[in-house]
Protein backbone atom coordinates (compact mmCIF):
# COMPACT_ATOMS: atom_id res chain seq x y z
CA UNK A 1 0.00 0.00 0.00
CA UNK A 2 0.98 3.27 -0.87
CA UNK A 3 0.01 6.69 0.44
CA UNK A 4 -0.49 10.21 -1.59
CA UNK A 5 -0.87 13.57 0.00
CA UNK A 6 -1.48 15.99 -2.78
CA UNK A 7 -2.71 19.63 -2.21
CA UNK A 8 -4.43 22.36 -5.33
CA UNK A 9 -6.22 25.37 -4.59
CA UNK A 10 -10.00 26.56 -4.21
CA UNK A 11 -11.56 29.35 -5.64
CA UNK A 12 -12.97 31.39 -2.61
CA UNK A 13 -16.48 31.93 -4.66
CA UNK A 14 -16.43 28.07 -5.39
CA UNK A 15 -15.54 26.52 -1.48
CA UNK A 16 -19.77 26.82 -1.05
CA UNK A 17 -20.03 24.09 -4.19
CA UNK A 18 -17.07 22.45 -3.89
CA UNK A 19 -18.33 21.63 0.03
CA UNK A 20 -22.08 20.85 -1.25
CA UNK A 21 -20.71 18.33 -3.97
CA UNK A 22 -18.63 16.24 -1.67
CA UNK A 23 -20.78 15.72 1.07
CA UNK A 24 -22.88 13.83 -1.66
CA UNK A 25 -20.41 12.51 -3.88
CA UNK A 26 -21.97 10.90 -6.97
CA UNK A 27 -22.48 7.22 -6.62
CA UNK A 28 -20.33 6.23 -9.84
CA UNK A 29 -17.88 8.69 -8.80
CA UNK A 30 -17.40 6.35 -5.44
CA UNK A 31 -17.32 3.47 -7.35
CA UNK A 32 -14.60 4.20 -9.61
CA UNK A 33 -12.72 5.49 -6.80
CA UNK A 34 -12.90 1.68 -5.49
CA UNK A 35 -12.67 -0.18 -8.78
CA UNK A 36 -9.04 2.04 -9.06
CA UNK A 37 -7.58 0.58 -5.87
CA UNK A 38 -8.02 4.52 -3.88
CA UNK A 39 -9.20 4.15 -0.36
CA UNK A 40 -9.29 5.77 2.60
CA UNK A 41 -9.84 8.34 0.95
CA UNK A 42 -9.94 12.29 2.51
CA UNK A 43 -9.92 15.86 1.53
CA UNK A 44 -9.30 19.10 3.79
CA UNK A 45 -9.65 22.45 3.15
CA UNK A 46 -7.83 25.05 4.91
CA UNK A 47 -7.25 28.95 4.22
CA UNK A 48 -3.55 30.06 4.33
CA UNK A 49 -2.32 33.61 3.79
CA UNK A 50 -5.87 34.54 2.63
CA UNK A 51 -6.38 31.78 0.05
CA UNK A 52 -8.46 28.33 0.46
CA UNK A 53 -5.83 25.22 -0.24
CA UNK A 54 -7.33 21.87 -0.30
CA UNK A 55 -5.21 18.77 1.01
CA UNK A 56 -5.96 15.54 0.16
CA UNK A 57 -4.74 12.11 1.35
CA UNK A 58 -5.15 8.16 0.18
CA UNK A 59 -3.94 5.05 -0.10
CA UNK A 60 -3.14 3.29 -2.99
CA UNK A 61 -3.34 -0.81 -3.19
CA UNK A 62 -3.49 -1.52 -6.40
CA UNK A 63 0.04 -2.49 -8.51
CA UNK A 64 -0.14 0.27 -11.20
CA UNK A 65 -1.05 3.69 -10.27
CA UNK A 66 -0.72 5.48 -13.72
CA UNK A 67 -2.97 2.77 -15.16
CA UNK A 68 -5.26 2.91 -12.77
CA UNK A 69 -5.33 6.57 -13.01
CA UNK A 70 -5.70 6.35 -16.94
CA UNK A 71 -9.23 4.17 -16.12
CA UNK A 72 -10.35 6.69 -13.80
CA UNK A 73 -9.82 9.69 -16.32
CA UNK A 74 -11.45 7.01 -19.01
CA UNK A 75 -14.68 6.86 -16.67
CA UNK A 76 -18.03 8.75 -18.23
CA UNK A 77 -19.32 9.85 -14.90
CA UNK A 78 -15.79 11.41 -13.31
CA UNK A 79 -15.45 12.83 -16.48
CA UNK A 80 -19.15 14.69 -15.63
CA UNK A 81 -17.65 15.32 -12.20
CA UNK A 82 -14.74 16.86 -12.70
CA UNK A 83 -16.47 19.24 -15.25
CA UNK A 84 -18.25 20.20 -11.90
CA UNK A 85 -15.09 19.65 -9.65
CA UNK A 86 -12.25 21.47 -12.13
CA UNK A 87 -13.56 24.76 -12.68
CA UNK A 88 -13.75 24.92 -8.42
CA UNK A 89 -10.28 24.31 -8.22
CA UNK A 90 -6.68 26.34 -8.72
CA UNK A 91 -4.14 24.12 -9.44
CA UNK A 92 -0.53 25.05 -7.98
CA UNK A 93 1.82 25.83 -10.94
CA UNK A 94 3.58 22.44 -11.01
CA UNK A 95 -0.03 20.92 -11.47
CA UNK A 96 -0.83 23.29 -14.22
CA UNK A 97 2.28 22.81 -16.21
CA UNK A 98 1.43 19.65 -16.55
CA UNK A 99 -1.84 20.09 -17.27
CA UNK A 100 -3.08 18.57 -14.15
CA UNK A 101 -5.07 19.46 -10.61
CA UNK A 102 -3.47 18.15 -7.82
CA UNK A 103 0.11 18.89 -6.88
CA UNK A 104 1.67 15.76 -5.34
CA UNK A 105 3.35 16.20 -2.12
CA UNK A 106 6.08 14.55 -0.01
CA UNK A 107 5.98 11.93 2.74
CA UNK A 108 8.49 13.17 5.53
CA UNK A 109 6.78 10.98 8.42
CA UNK A 110 4.96 7.54 8.72
CA UNK A 111 3.68 5.98 11.89
CA UNK A 112 1.44 3.01 11.54
CA UNK B 1 -12.32 6.89 15.08
CA UNK B 2 -11.73 9.96 13.91
CA UNK B 3 -9.58 11.71 11.36
CA UNK B 4 -7.66 15.03 11.35
CA UNK B 5 -5.68 16.86 9.23
CA UNK B 6 -3.62 19.97 10.31
CA UNK B 7 -1.24 22.24 8.86
CA UNK B 8 1.58 24.21 9.28
CA UNK B 9 4.80 26.10 8.04
CA UNK B 10 7.67 24.99 7.77
CA UNK B 11 10.89 27.30 8.11
CA UNK B 12 12.92 26.82 4.93
CA UNK B 13 16.54 26.93 6.91
CA UNK B 14 15.05 23.79 9.06
CA UNK B 15 13.62 21.60 6.33
CA UNK B 16 16.32 19.36 5.98
CA UNK B 17 16.86 18.99 9.42
CA UNK B 18 13.11 18.97 10.18
CA UNK B 19 13.57 15.65 7.62
CA UNK B 20 16.32 13.76 9.00
CA UNK B 21 14.61 14.19 12.69
CA UNK B 22 11.55 12.69 11.46
CA UNK B 23 13.36 10.01 8.93
CA UNK B 24 13.83 8.63 12.41
CA UNK B 25 11.54 9.61 15.12
CA UNK B 26 12.34 9.08 18.44
CA UNK B 27 11.04 5.80 19.89
CA UNK B 28 9.66 7.06 23.15
CA UNK B 29 7.92 9.63 20.84
CA UNK B 30 6.56 6.55 18.51
CA UNK B 31 5.33 4.99 21.80
CA UNK B 32 3.55 8.06 23.15
CA UNK B 33 1.85 8.49 19.78
CA UNK B 34 0.44 5.03 19.86
CA UNK B 35 -0.47 5.15 23.53
CA UNK B 36 -2.01 8.40 22.85
CA UNK B 37 -4.26 6.58 20.40
CA UNK B 38 -2.83 8.26 17.73
CA UNK B 39 -2.63 5.44 14.35
CA UNK B 40 -2.15 5.83 10.39
CA UNK B 41 0.32 9.09 11.39
CA UNK B 42 1.88 10.92 7.88
CA UNK B 43 3.21 14.08 7.30
CA UNK B 44 3.78 15.59 3.59
CA UNK B 45 5.70 18.31 2.94
CA UNK B 46 4.87 20.84 -0.01
CA UNK B 47 5.93 24.57 -1.32
CA UNK B 48 2.78 26.83 -1.69
CA UNK B 49 3.41 30.42 -3.11
CA UNK B 50 7.11 30.00 -2.26
CA UNK B 51 6.81 28.97 1.00
CA UNK B 52 7.30 25.92 2.34
CA UNK B 53 3.91 23.88 4.32
CA UNK B 54 3.50 20.60 6.31
CA UNK B 55 0.13 18.91 6.21
CA UNK B 56 -0.49 16.00 8.54
CA UNK B 57 -2.96 13.02 8.54
CA UNK B 58 -3.67 11.27 11.70
CA UNK B 59 -6.25 8.76 13.21
CA UNK B 60 -7.64 8.99 16.65
CA UNK B 61 -8.78 6.03 18.10
CA UNK B 62 -9.51 7.24 21.63
CA UNK B 63 -12.72 8.66 23.74
CA UNK B 64 -10.94 11.94 24.26
CA UNK B 65 -8.68 13.92 22.48
CA UNK B 66 -7.95 16.91 25.14
CA UNK B 67 -7.40 14.52 27.55
CA UNK B 68 -4.51 12.51 25.49
CA UNK B 69 -3.08 15.18 23.63
CA UNK B 70 -2.37 16.55 27.39
CA UNK B 71 -0.96 12.82 28.47
CA UNK B 72 1.62 13.50 25.12
CA UNK B 73 2.41 16.69 26.50
CA UNK B 74 3.74 15.97 29.63
CA UNK B 75 5.78 13.36 28.55
CA UNK B 76 9.32 14.39 28.77
CA UNK B 77 10.55 12.73 25.92
CA UNK B 78 8.42 14.30 23.63
CA UNK B 79 8.82 17.78 25.10
CA UNK B 80 12.67 17.32 24.17
CA UNK B 81 11.07 16.21 20.53
CA UNK B 82 9.34 19.48 20.65
CA UNK B 83 12.39 21.34 21.84
CA UNK B 84 14.13 19.78 18.05
CA UNK B 85 10.83 20.24 16.30
CA UNK B 86 8.93 23.58 17.60
CA UNK B 87 11.77 25.67 16.16
CA UNK B 88 11.58 24.54 12.70
CA UNK B 89 8.16 25.46 12.43
CA UNK B 90 6.13 28.69 11.66
CA UNK B 91 2.60 27.92 12.50
CA UNK B 92 -0.27 30.02 11.19
CA UNK B 93 -1.77 33.21 12.27
CA UNK B 94 -4.58 31.10 13.61
CA UNK B 95 -2.63 28.56 15.68
CA UNK B 96 -0.01 31.06 17.06
CA UNK B 97 -3.06 32.98 18.97
CA UNK B 98 -3.17 30.02 20.75
CA UNK B 99 0.29 29.40 21.59
CA UNK B 100 -0.13 26.05 19.35
CA UNK B 101 1.58 24.54 16.28
CA UNK B 102 -0.77 22.85 13.95
CA UNK B 103 -3.76 24.41 12.69
CA UNK B 104 -6.78 22.15 11.89
CA UNK B 105 -7.86 21.85 9.03
CA UNK B 106 -11.76 21.17 7.95
CA UNK B 107 -12.46 17.31 6.17
CA UNK B 108 -14.67 18.11 3.36
CA UNK B 109 -14.98 14.44 2.14
CA UNK B 110 -14.29 11.26 2.90
CA UNK B 111 -14.84 7.58 1.35
CA UNK B 112 -13.59 4.21 3.13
Amino acid sequence: MKRYGSITGLRPEKAAYYKKLHAACWPGVQRQITECNIQNYSIFLKEIDGKLFLFSYFEYTGSDFDADMKKMAADPETQNWWKETDPCQKPLPDAMQKGEIWSMAEEVFHQD
